[in-house]
């Protein structure tokens, strides 16, 4: 029990202190900004994290807590609508006020509770209390990668092309950090690793924690398949956009030529090609914005900022197709695949259904995750951006076809 | 082969005279309004359907076919990009030329060319023009529907509520014909018909006609659940509204719950009270809106022109939910079971993804299905409008969650 | 007293059969279009000015009289707040019902009424009725303007490009009808009339009809100006496009230059290049859509469809300035003037305000101009469309600045 | 000559400083918010003040001088189309580098040199700087008053309603400072005052600075009236609220009452009622949010925060109407009056054309009025937000009929 207290403690104050870190460069105008409906200020997560812990966990479990801000509530909630009325999502980068300073002593005041109710915790306590720890935790890990896609964007919208890790361009460089992109990779051909399919188990299975959408565990039938045992690169993309990808339709599904069109897409969201141009007929001239700032086109990385639409159109192209969850969820553990996590969240041919059998949380965590169960698509991996340990080979992100802001790339496989 | 022959052209006949007889009781003023943009005018309907056999059959298959005109091939693609630019979708309306009288002459034009095609041809011929004649006739069917779903939502934007039947008007009303809605409907419990899942085949067998998204056929693995012998009724989804289910937020997914708040959603489509007034407070004053006109709610009929998220808050509510397109599918020759086609649509847990090793069809066909699989549900079953025989047990239906001017209802399923 | 009435007869009789007339040649499904919600269906505005007569005038005034058609007054008010809710102004063109044919009815159902009640009408009734009807009179001519403008600008989005006066397209063409534009017109230079300025009357004067916002007559005080003669042509509008008119944001109104931007603009509404081309460089190329379809531009005749932003850029362009709707007037009689009516509408640098002392209309009618003074511009002077002798001097006409589907062109003034 | 550079020095240090008190109690975070495309961050404010010194003074003046930033040119032009490309207006709050600071230097790198370039001059050079030093002050000044426009807008969208000056919150209240409403004012009667009309003269006079849209002085001719001696106040407004005011369309402009319903208008923007109610039975719930936070709302004070359209339905409501702005003018120095500046514009019923004969500024300033010339209504006199002694009786702001956001009230006028 001691340790177990003390193991709690420790993951909490980790977590907790891993999200100021990752705000620590920023000024606070910079974590004032929304650019976006879909993506929050860096200040807001701060706070809506802290909210989470003082609504799930220290109001109904923590005798005689007091709130820190009445107001805060309405302030801070994202999308529960047990909890009643909220500030509009769109304008989240309205709230000047609470300052960045007042957020982060709303932080230390639930930090302290929290951590004082841990410690207080006689047995059944903490067997109340410990799986809604744990949740919250894992629901501040999922905006920690948020507020890295947050910012990107928003620095995206600044001509001046702002770094969030600002040192990078100080770093020395010597001939082999050339900065001008080349498409002359080393040859780096994809091997094609044949998965059997049949009866497989898909779901969480095991004592650790999962979300409620990655249960029940169950089983589902798969054809046989192959699967591409690295991520498309850059390199792959840009022959893609150099063979006309984004001016023929018939590689498109039919929203995604909508968007093409409406949108004028012609690369990746964070491509720029030199001088403002479009780099179809060179590649060379590609840049790519990322949290080092703007740097030429690296054609071994993986492609990233992708939308859905986009990576389907790559693989048709490719004479390819995107997995489904549940062969991305099979070959997970494949001889000799490489990079299934810690790049690029990976796009599948799935929508995002519920599993058979599956049940919401119960109480207010219900709205975490079954709500949204329509209209998105389900990826799988886990990005630079993820915090290290976070994901699973059974965790279900999900994002709308059209989301494009998101470090999301794409991993091919083909029928046989 | 004289059969044969003999067979397609009193099918061909049948179909496209089935198509004219429709619209008989339109004006041609009725014919001519888009109230929307996911509807089309009937007589664009009348003409994209003749459009379809002269692209696709008569200019690759009928050496010396001239063009009925230069310019309809603009006028009628309604979304092939295979076949150049088209006139915009959201202004078919405003085509007031070609006049009806000309796409009559057009239908008849094409129609004597089809139909001199099929005679003429020899074996060869025949086999390659079959497959395309019959795709046709399908596809025209399937406009058939449209051109009923898009009048009926043109006469729902007109305070005079026109019945499209208008004979019914004057039909002789005995006692048992009340203009008087009730509830005190004579009890109709459902009962739950149990299916023991397993590994089931999905997908078109056999050699008749069937759509490229109903293949490959091939099999998945379910679990053990209980469907509705029947379809949800209007007296039914009367009760649920009476329970407030469109102010409460849990029953909803959240783009429903947005949907509903933005456009104030309080009842299906076509549901009207008594006095302009909202009748949740008493299910006997609601009218239902359809091809006779404005009628007394009946609370026997099966509920129709609800949203897929409608359909799935009202499972919510009544502790059930919606069936997957697989066990549907598994359950259609259930002992016990009724209304499965020839009432409403079904709404479907199941996105509108492709079957696994899914090919679109050749050539221009390619654009028919597959490039809509996404952001889509498949809707199973067939309805009042849907011409007798053109649905199997494998058709899949789709469309958006939001879309609610088609004759879509809810058959209910649940877990064992 | 006989001859009064004799002579409202035969002008009402005249002005309905008129409005008929300009419809005969369009189909029912003409009638029945509405191309964007400021223009309205040929049906709608054919039974508007009916229900006009009907409301303001027989309501209150024809004892016994019984209304058409019980719902008529909520489909054909067109704004007047006063009389009660009304059918959506957007969505006029789904109206499919009433058909033409009842339209037609409901016209000889009105104008028999009205014709009796001016027929039985004592000395006291007739100076009653009288202004009522010259009013309803000259609000039809209005709409007979609109019945053109509307219809045209529904063709207009017809690629087919339909002629309103489809005998045109007939008529023989000798060798000085050439369907090749030119600009090698003949010289036709402006000549500039000087006027002095001064203390200047302005508004309606004498006995006749005219509308209240063109009264009080009043006076206003003008510097010396001087004023062109004929208005601007196409082919001088030519030579402002050559000059890279629309490109130049120096030449522009804040306002206009975002609308040039945010839409594209390159030419004058109805301005087609050959082949779909821009012919900028090129203005022998340039063909131009109007009551006779499609023809090549006139470099003589006047140019017509401009918004104001592009009246006040051209005027830029030559140095010169757009009349304010006083200098107009008081240059209405100059000697040497030419096409001050007849041909197009002239935005004047006028802001659509009130005069000093205006009041509405008692009544109903109050809604008829007053209600639209804020954010509008005004024209003077008359159109090709516009019914003869409709206009006077002081008539004031007006839209929105980004208004372009009149007839609708300009004069120029310069300071002296 | 020394004297006239010390005094322009003293001014710039004046102006300049002032900008920077006015954010002072403003954190970096409340700077950096924008909360509608109409408003701009406090930030942004500061560094376009100096953007506009330092590109059309310094570049143009200044030998050798080098820019602060290349890119700040385009990130802080406002609207000068001759000034090549900028940051897109609605997108200002994205802005968050440059910091702060760096704005801050900006400023005093600019100052610095604005100051040396002005005591460096000799005869001539400060003939041709002076001018350009002085509109600048006024441009800067212009723009202090939108500072707390703007900031408040942005304060009245956090729910905290925050005060922006602080202070005030915890000023010592005494019997008179109760925080109740009242409506039971001392009666506070308007006096009407004559004014003869004729021929009157309009426009700026004499040789201090003015803006290019206050010329050419001109004459123009008005009939007697007779003006308010005071402003329409909160308590005057209240009344036209409990009389139906917002729900009365024969009170309303066309586009006026289209605002109120798509709106849901009920009350000026910054009113809210106790509780969140609308208070229009009990007007003494009123609050009234402004400088100093949320207050109850003041009978006696000048009602703010209207749209032309509320002024001007109110007018009707009140049996009066708005002066033009030529009545304004006028009657400034009327026996009697009070008000006329330092508490809130006054909306005139003036569209915003050019005066007879007006040229813009030469050079780049030419974009400074003239462009904004259509759509906009003409207010006059200056708030308690304008900068003191920065308004004359001739002085033209002006905004479109919708805007609500600025510190904009009524005087009323009626016809003799």
């Amino acid at each position: 029990m001691t340790r177990m207290v003390s193991e709690l403690l420790q993951a909490f104050r980790k977590v907790r202190k891993r999200s100021v870190e990752l705000a620590s460069s920023l000024s606070p105008e910079d974590q004032q900004v929304q650019s976006m409906p879909d993506a929050s200020p860096t200040k807001w997560h701060l706070a809506h994290t802290t909210w989470f812990f003082e609504t799930v966990l220290l109001v109904p479990h923590a005798p005689g807590y007091v709130l820190f801000h009445d107001h805060f509530p309405f302030l801070f909630n994202s999308y529960y609508e047990a909890l009643g009325p909220r500030h509009e999502r769109a304008q989240r980068g309205l709230l000047t006020r609470p300052s960045l300073g007042e957020v982060h002593a709303y932080r230390r005041h639930v930090d302290a509770a929290v951590m004082a109710l841990i410690e207080m915790a006689d047995r059944d306590s903490f067997d109340r209390i410990e799986p809604i720890v744990t949740l919250g935790l894992h629901h501040e890990e999922q905006h920690q990668e948020l507020i890295l896609t947050d910012i990107l964007h928003a620095f995206s919208c600044n001509s001046l092309m702002p770094a969030y890790r600002a040192e990078s361009r100080e770093r020395p460089r010597g001939p082999h950090s050339s900065k001008v992109a080349t498409t002359q990779a080393v040859a780096y051909p994809i091997e094609w690793l044949r998965q059997p399919g049949g009866i497989v188990g898909i779901g969480h299975a095991g004592q650790g924690f999962c979300f409620d959408n990655e249960l029940p565990r169950h089983e589902t039938l798969l054809r046989p398949y192959e699967i591409a045992h690295r991520l498309v690169t850059c390199g792959d993309y840009a022959s893609f956009i150099a063979d006309g990808g984004y001016r023929r339709p018939e590689l498109w599904l039919s929203d995604g030529w909508a968007m093409v069109q409406r949108e004028h897409l012609a690369a990746p969201l964070y491509w720029r090609g030199i001088d403002d141009g479009n780099c179809e007929n060179d590649p060379s001239g590609w840049l790519v914005f990322g949290l080092d700032g703007l740097e030429p086109m690296n054609p071994r990385a993986p492609v990233s900022q992708l939308s859905f639409y986009e990576a389907a159109a790559y693989a048709e192209w490719a004479g390819a197709r995107l997995p489904t969850e549940f062969e991305w969820e099979a070959a997970f553990d494949a001889p000799g695949i490489t990079q299934m996590t810690g790049h690029v969240w990976q796009w599948t041919r799935s929508s995002y259904d519920p599993y058979p059998g599956f049940r919401p949380l119960p109480g207010v965590a219900a709205e975490y995750n079954g709500k949204f169960m329509v209209g998105q698509l389900v990826l799988r991996g886990g990005s630079l951006a993820t915090p290290p340990g976070h994901t699973r080979p059974s965790y279900r992100n999900f994002f709308p076809p059209a989301a494009r802001w998101q470090f999301s790339g794409v991993r091919l496989v083909r029928d046989i």
